[in-house]
């Protein structure tokens, strides 16, 4: 009932009940309750048709409110967003690295509260946190098959621990399926069907929507594009196979092909010395892109040999998914993605599947660096906004004789 | 309704009510006219739990049937299902080949009635026919970017010509995806939340059932895996890129490269001369994959790099979608499929993403060679049998007034 109202902007009484196909005494009663815990608030009439003139019902967005937290090696991201999905605040902190779990869930929970208190929200109209990270997610809690930097998060019970630290409800999630949905809820995605969100941060992976709902596969792991094989001969990668696309075209490749180039590593400032004292993967590739963008051939040979790679395996979740619409999204694109995005577009132009019934639009993020934080809260949103459909339990202060009645 | 029934085998009228949400008038309503028109019998009754015993319905199978049609170049596959999905007829007939469509048509009409005739099944109680071939279809009617050897069928109105020549409603499919719906209307994929075909004919491809619905994508084309690239270097494809799993792997490759072995050539039995005069791809690739089970060392080495070939696919496949079940079907998958089974099982036990989370369950069809005529038919079902769902509309004879509850 939220989302149609949330959907619609305004909307009557009258409207509710054509849009949900409910009766009016379950609109009437669903209403109020909504009005009574502030969440929807009576904002004028429409104009008059003939009959009575309609009240206008809208979301109350400064009612509730979610925080959205995007865990990766490189950076932790935070927003906190109105019952609406407006970001009414967000922050950047210093990533995950190789410190423990704990002490960084330790600090998550400062920096959460910093986030709140920073805009003077009540913490009791917090409903909760979303904490998006790098997959394999387990089907309960914390990361399974975790990429190498963050080989020590495996198993650690991210959910329950985040929950006791900060006091709120917390929903886990993987960081290309939310990057994909917060690009959704920004509204760019109008009109797809079948909308896959390109995810790079420190590594490559998408997030799909099928009609708006997150695909997630058999065990939340779908979209695993970074894992696509462009050369069954090619070099070995962390998971395992060989060939992959993230080791052959990932930031850390780009960022070793950039190290190699003694001219290129000086003129980019990357560090030499020993792996654990330079920076991320995710910064040093940002340099790289920068680079590149400034028109250094060594930089821009380099991006570009990861794009037609990168473009390859796109091309490969178009075939399989029948795309009509890809986002590119996430940290590492929110810098190299004016690179990547031309490359992409031409190989589907040219080569995808079915090119003679539709095209592939291929899009960049507005919001790329903090896509899977946005989709984090909205997860959190989703919950208390989710559509209300016929057969779906109402809450609890209804009658128990209340019946949802739609239209044969 | 039909659906619950038939997938409940039997069912009281307040099972009914239990099982779908509608009041007892609907329920009442509806199973009387189901019925009076024969789809429906009532079977007996319920053991008592102490009150009244309840009069059991079940679907009539004999009421109606459907036809299901696997249109290919090398092949052309025929089934007659009755309500229940059961098969009661089937034949197998000269594929498309070169021949104009019109004349294929007309004969398709003629192999059509045999079928029908041939079982003694009264024309009034078939309630159409599904056709699938390869894709990418068109939104509306006919192939679109059609295989070479079915150029000549691209914007062919192909629904429209069948139906006047059959005098059934024709409904148009994927030949992949029309696998996948065929082998999960065979009832082998209880349980699996995210299924897969791996259909192999002439060409390559797979069909995706996402909690027991066909995922189609933008324009009905997903599951393209023939066409996911392998070698950005590799021999270009017909469809226009390089590398294709396909061009690489597909029957068309395997029976090149078993042609160019002279000495395989021959003990095959692989005709020589013009390309024109030589029986299909796929009679061929079935002749090189019988030498494998022979035991043939050079054929078993070309099935072999194929089977590894389609095994990496088939694991971006799972890595995209994340699968937890595959079904390998299809005709050349009937003959070959033994060969293929466990290298792919093999390639996703060892390399799958998310194999710390879940195995993938690779499985050989029990139907193989027919699964697309079947799912063909099953789509024609569906049209009968699709769950009835609170809002959508109740047949015509229902009063207006008539209205669906669902429990709140």
């Amino acid at each position: 009932m939220l989302d149609v109202i949330r959907a619609a902007g305004t909307i009557s009484r009258v409207g509710l009940i054509d849009a949900t196909g409910f009766t009016g005494a379950t609109i009437s009663t669903v209403v109020r309750k909504l009005i009574d815990d502030g969440l929807v608030l009576e904002t004028g009439r429409a104009e008059s048709t003939g009959g009575k003139p309609r009240v206008l019902l809208q979301l109350n967005p400064s009612s509730r409110y979610a925080v959205g937290i995007h865990l990766d090696h490189s950076g932790i991201a935070y927003v906190l967003t109105d019952l609406g999905g407006s970001v009414v605040a967000r922050m950047t902190r210093a990533g995950a690295g190789a410190e423990d779990p704990p002490v960084i869930v330790d600090r998550m929970a400062r920096e959460v509260h910093a986030l709140i208190d920073g805009v003077g929200v009540e913490r009791d109209r917090v409903l909760g946190a979303g904490l998006v990270s790098p997959g394999p997610l387990t089907p309960t809690s914390g990361m399974r098959l975790a990429p190498p930097p963050m080989r020590h998060w495996e198993d650690f019970p991210l959910d329950q621990a985040l929950e006791r630290a900060i006091g709120l409800p917390v929903v886990l999630g993987n960081d290309a399926t939310a990057a994909a949905l917060g690009e959704y809820w920004s509204g760019v995605i109008n009109g797809s069907s079948t909308f896959a969100a390109v995810y790079m941060c420190t590594g490559i992976g998408a997030g799909m929507l099928v009609n708006g709902i997150p695909y997630h596969g058999a065990s939340g792991n779908a979209g695993e594009i970074g894992h696509i094989c462009l050369d069954v001969e090619g070099p070995e990668c962390w998971c395992g196979a060989r060939g992959c696309t993230e080791v052959l075209a990932g930031p850390a490749a780009v960022v070793a092909a950039a190290r190699a180039d003694a001219g290129l590593a000086r003129a980019v400032g990357l560090a030499g010395g020993r792996t654990r004292s330079r920076p991320s993967v995710a910064a040093e590739f940002a340099a790289v892109a920068r680079a590149a963008r400034r028109g250094e051939p060594a930089a821009r040979a380099i991006m570009e040999r990861s794009a037609r790679y990168l473009a390859v395996a796109v091309r490969t979740l178009a075939n399989v998914m029948d795309l009509d619409l890809l986002v590119l999204t996430g940290p590492s694109l929110a810098v190299a993605g004016s690179t990547y995005l031309p490359v992409i577009q031409d190989e589907l132009d040219r080569a995808f599947f079915s090119r003679a019934t539709h095209s592939v639009d291929v899009r960049l993020s507005k919001s790329a660096a903090t896509a899977p934080a946005i989709g984090a809260a909205s997860m959190v949103l989703q919950t208390e906004l989710v559509p209300l459909q016929p057969g779906m339990r109402l809450p609890d202060n209804l009658a128990e004789s209340e019946r949802i009645h739609t239209r044969a």
